[in-house]
């Protein structure tokens, strides 16, 4: 294929190493940066640069920030004394969402998983355990682990809970069950075997 | 939902201003954009501005290119006796991935749609005029227009075709068909109907 442009060659393939941006998506996302006015693109363009340069792992949550410490960590009207473990930092985004949350977070930024040679010193356990140790006579009371009911997640759930046991901390999971809203006709067996098994009293 | 950086935020926005890009892609983007090297973000960063500051239309076919006249309307090997009329460049992307068309482009950057409030004097047909009267008496044997088959690209041939009947230039439709690979029983009836229009002898 013979494109009229190298600079634009050149974005379409920047577009098309981003996830889930196919060549296709690539060519439309590009075609419409050519169409808007300069001061438009220009603000794209240093929004990625200074993403990049002004981001930073909160000191104590390892949460993404601009500080040394992260707005929820530093924020006084979030208890110290519930810890939600996440993955990665959009499901922090995702929990806030709920607005049900008012404790603090801590994120992995990955999940153990053998098979991609993802141990469990590749991911922020070691930043945890430090922190558990610098708070616990004070402070924390209970760790959620919301992580994701996959194999890997259910791997780093056993891994943590064994390693955290000795600290003494309460330490539960999120429940799995039927997504509101959708139909048990449909739900897999797994979730439904989970669902009845962490049924409640009502 | 309290986010924990405003650079972040900004780059969500940016993303989600894209088309086709809800929040939730926006904020995958974004958050992959943290984890890339600070060099790939540069190289993105930069792609976007030197698009927009190095693209223009070429003189000759209104297509986007970094020079006065593209490369396909530059290209000894393209016969000039042909022009294919396209609805955007992308549509030049489509046909010259089939390999199978040797001629030249005109690019319209829009159709004809009432409803829109876009008529002829807002695509590029005044210089497509100029052109056939510039290069009529020696090159321009066919124009083949392929534009969508919806109601705007109807509209758009019905009026193209009009305007240029008294220059005696062959004027083409690509054809309206089944899609290869597709199955009869699936087909919409317009479709079905223009396929049976449009037989060809075998």
């Amino acid at each position: 294929m013979q494109n009229t442009s190298d600079a634009l060659e050149n974005l379409i393939e920047e577009f098309s190493k981003l996830p889930q941006i196919g060549r296709k998506t690539a060519q439309r996302l590009a075609m419409y940066i050519t169409r808007q006015p300069r001061e438009e693109v220009l603000k794209f363009s240093s929004a990625l640069i200074e993403t990049k340069d002004k981001l930073r792992f909160c000191s104590v949550c390892c949460n993404i920030t601009e500080n040394e410490i992260c707005r929820i960590c530093d924020s006084p009207q979030r208890s110290s004394k519930v810890i939600c473990i996440v993955e990665e930092p959009q499901d922090v985004f995702a929990i806030e969402k709920t607005n049900e949350f008012k404790g603090k977070y801590h994120v992995l930024h990955g999940i153990i998983s053998p098979l991609d040679g993802i141990g469990p010193n590749d991911i922020r356990i070691r930043e945890l355990l430090l922190r558990l140790g610098r708070d616990n006579g004070n402070a924390v009371e209970e760790l959620i682990l919301a992580l994701n009911p996959t194999v890997e997640g259910e791997t780093t759930i056993l891994y943590l809970s064994k390693l955290i046991k000795p600290l003494e901390i309460k330490i539960t999971r999120i429940a799995r069950g039927i997504p509101i809203g959708s139909d048990l006709e449909f739900a897999d067996e797994v979730t439904l075997a989970k669902a009845l098994e962490g049924r409640v009293v009502v």
